[in-house]
């Protein structure tokens, strides 16, 4: 057997292991399973106890990783839902972008960084995890509720506007800022994008039933995997994140069925699979040093701090037409930031002339809002339990 | 976005497209879907359209996906079933092992190829592919009928002296045979399958309720894939082939339910994405020019020859208890190689000191036996549908 495979295997192996093992841990310490798996590569990685160092191979299988994530969470946004709570879910999210990639530019100009730079530190703020915050309502039972339907109508939509930011912020991978390439981004995924809905709605529902009538098995899913590596290539291609492809193949599929399952159990057995790879190898190429000066404490103190800040005035204020303690509890589920803040820093390493030690801090700012969101939130939640009430009371 | 990234998704998307197209194609002309998978492969690659060249990542996919072949055909082995018809199944296989491993090696040597070469070819042509075998059953309703459960014991069995015969191959990657080696690899594979098969008994169904216990999505399957790198990474160390801990992994998982599913719908999500790049893989190795040479045709001719030959003879005279006509069956049965074939083939050529044409040749006679073993059976089968009636009534 080759050297080179048994490593391969060996790193594979270890990095699963760890991540599975963390997800565990911060699950029943009540804390965001996702940041369990990133401090697990953090942990066996080159920081702390050297089991294991970043390679080709486990940053393939973490692009794999990402793009079924973002493909994941394409599946579970019914692009009809955001409509319900439309008006107001539109403002939470605009507000809520705006103020913090404002923010957080002014704040990296004013400690000295470079324009490129303060773009991205703004970008990395923007960006709500849905995922963390739908978690911590579906504990409370107040998935259903008004404020609920308000958290995750605007979580999808600034997932949207910063990946959108992302985009722009990847065709400045040249210095000078061109008002073109800016317009052609916007204009390549609002067509990608109007394109996707309009064929979901009107041809996916006549090639769909043709699908199942194929032979080879399960045909219907063999057709999403070819249209997401298809529509993820094709983004890329096009100058875009390859993510952005694989979300919008998943809004594209979201109300499918493969042999009478929902398409997401396929998705998650996948999932289960790749995505601890991304988030594992997250944690592995953070560099301690990178996060232990003074003056990179600083620095997270201080972006966490905008972070947690900027989404709860913001996204409060916009809220206020919900009264004043649901308009509180939609700023304090606004604060999360998880995948795509994680993946704006993650592809910006990639891509863009940023100073290496940002990512580090980017990761522990987005690690350390994903865990005090949660616990403000559910102090807010608790303080009557009346929401849990109120949903089942809906649900009923 | 770099041009790397670019040019694997790219390639990612182009391969598992041809290879899910051919696989719906040959499935459609009732041939082996397998088959139709390496064909896409050779017709994009750099034989004939050139569309697309082998490169890391598509290896690197591939051995993922052969990991998670050999994953699934270990979760449909019930070690159990084995025994139903323990010594007919075990008298054809140790036959139908034996017989095509002497006439490979002595056809090889007679043509004047060096031991290990000839090594090579015997190995080559000892494993039945159960899928392709299972597939034609199933048509006819004839899985349950006794000489389906003969054909399917032997065809578990002699996968598993496939492997170890191919780990006995991968131990000779030095050039003189040492015999104390092969004891070694015989020994560990024993010892490997016997403590798999105890601990699936003894211990996997008090740990398995706990498991059911954790927190974390899916902790089922989170462990089981765990123990499939572990088992594949702790095979590739002690100097077996990688898929051994694979197929045993299965085996140990075989009975194994998930969330009230059982394992192998969540296993076959995966496949469904990783194995096709294995399939479509070789094809895209296989070099055209090494296979129309005169010599070359040659080989093809006399090695498909040997390899139905010799299985349905021993085979077939193994099976003779069962009376002449179940005899042919189980002979004609016995013929398709497949998977293990191809993986024998795959990996001597990246261990091993054989000569690169062999490989070509030696997926041509994999690809030709899984298109004619199953026509001929087909035609033993109809000459009168008794079989088909046989298994309903015992169905019923």
């Amino acid at each position: 057997m080759p050297h080179t495979q048994l490593h391969a295997l060996f790193s594979l192996f270890l990095l699963l292991a760890a991540a599975k093992i963390g997800e565990e841990v911060f699950i029943r310490l009540r804390q965001p399973g996702l940041v369990g798996q990133i401090l697990a590569g953090f942990i066996i990685g080159p920081s702390l106890l050297h089991w294991l160092q970043p390679s080709g191979t486990l940053d393939f299988m973490a692009e794999i990783g990402v793009i079924f994530l973002l493909f994941e969470t394409g599946l579970e946004t019914q692009p009809e839902e955001l409509l319900e709570q439309g008006t107001l879910s539109l403002a939470v999210a605009v507000l809520g972008v705006l103020t913090p990639l404002g923010l957080g530019w002014w704040f990296a100009r004013s400690v000295g960084e470079n324009p490129i730079t303060a773009r991205f530190v703004g970008t990395l703020l923007t960006a709500t995890s849905i995922g963390i915050t739908a978690k911590v309502l579906a504990d409370f039972g107040a998935t259903r509720s008004r404020f609920g339907r308000v958290i995750l109508g605007a979580a999808v939509l600034d997932d949207i506007l910063g990946l959108l930011a992302l985009s722009i912020l990847a065709s400045f991978a040249a210095p000078h800022l061109k008002l073109t390439n800016i317009a052609f981004t916007i204009g390549f995924v609002t067509v990608f994008f109007i394109l996707v809905l309009v064929l979901r709605r009107a041809a996916w529902p006549r090639l769909s039933p043709r699908l199942g009538r194929l032979r080879a098995g399960s045909p219907v899913w063999a057709f999403s995997l070819v249209l997401l590596l298809g529509f993820s290539a094709m983004s890329a291609y096009i100058g875009l994140a390859a993510i952005i492809g694989a979300f919008l193949a998943g809004i594209f599929l979201s109300e499918t069925e493969s042999a009478g399952q929902p398409l997401r159990q396929r998705a998650e057995a996948v999932s289960s699979f790749v995505v601890p790879f991304f988030l594992a190898d997250i944690g592995l190429r953070v560099n301690l040093h990178d996060l232990i000066s003074r003056h990179a404490l600083f620095l997270i103190a201080a972006l966490t701090l905008i972070a947690m800040f900027s989404k709860l005035a913001a996204c409060g204020l916009a809220a206020l037409p919900l009264g004043r303690r649901d308009a509180l509890r939609v700023g304090l589920g606004m604060i999360p930031r998880g995948e795509v803040g994680i993946v704006v820093a993650d592809q910006s390493l990639r891509i863009a002339a940023i100073p290496r030690e940002y990512y580090s801090i980017s990761i522990a700012m987005a690690v350390l809002t994903s865990i005090f969101g949660p616990i403000l939130l559910r102090l807010a939640l608790k303080q009557d339990a009346q929401p849990a009430r109120e949903s089942s009371a809906a649900r009923a």
